[in-house]
């Protein structure tokens, strides 16, 4: 399963890709997409420039599913909005391609890849360089957003083990029936 | 010119399409998106909704230019970010489609369709009723939509009237040094 993560921004929106098979985790790709080329004002320009970054991203490493960050409410609320707006921008980015969007926040991520909720930022650059086995710590965007597909990752081997015993049970508990396992 | 005002909702995103031709405009339709077909909670679906629905109506009227409403804080820091998203994904859409894309506040349109900026959604409907000689009201998502569109038209022809009277202006002011017009 190759799994892209998105940490959405409106000026750099950092992108991983990893393949996960059961545990094992294989960095693939990571960068950012910056909307600076454009006017900080034009919104629409600037929207642009992350929708067709994320779809590119999509048609180059053709991944199965993304991890995106729930953003959080800002101190300044017209931050709050444009933040809104950005992630508005790369959610619909992935849903054209089809892609199925897992989203989780900064906690759930921090707890997945550091082993606690309130890691710093050069916590997770740390451990994404040791998890992914990089020769060399990804920038902050980027790690961010390999750590939501480590996170996707994790949360889908819990849910497969999860899935697994819940079948089993269902099983003895139509076998106990008597009925036809399911 | 035919022009597509979007007034974005994260339940609901009005639409109105008209043609303007100098000060003369006309109605071509206009209507709403709703994403209530899918559960409240899951914002990418819903927002792939917004994003097709809003890439459709570009589709079938072929306008040339939008213009869509900004939207403000809201007093829920909450609603503040999921009405951001769901503005991301109409600007996305219609960026996506090549359209230039114009943005108005509410203020602004109703001062341009009533006369004064703190008219209410009811006179909204009455004067784009008015204006653009329909047989009825339309919804009120559906009229914030059309009066973006009559505002644009109207800003439009400012525009055009300012950048000509600025021509008119250079050019004699180009005779007067004994340049050339240009």
């Amino acid at each position: 399963m190759r799994i892209l993560g998105i940490d959405p921004g409106l000026q750099t929106t950092g992108f991983g890709v990893i393949d996960a098979e059961g545990p094992r985790l294989a960095y693939v790709a990571s960068g950012t997409i910056k909307t600076s080329a454009v006017a900080a004002g034009d919104l629409p320009a600037r929207l642009k420039i992350l929708f067709d970054g994320v779809r590119e991203v999509v048609a180059r490493y053709q991944p199965q599913c993304a991890a995106v960050e729930i953003v959080f409410v800002n101190v300044n609320p017209q931050s709050t909005l444009l933040l809104g707006q950005a992630r508005g921008a790369a959610l619909t980015s992935l849903v054209s391609c089809d892609l199925p969007v897992s989203e989780y926040t900064a906690l759930q991520m921090k707890k997945a890849v550091v082993g606690h909720g309130h890691a710093k930022k050069e916590q997770v650059q740390a451990m994404v360089k040791r998890l992914l086995n990089l020769p060399a710590e990804p920038g902050k965007d980027a790690a961010d957003a390999l750590g939501l597909a480590v996170m996707h990752a994790h949360a889908r081997v819990s849910f497969d083990a999860m899935s697994r015993s819940t079948t089993l049970q269902r099983r003895q508990h139509a076998q106990f029936r008597g009925g036809r396992t399911y």
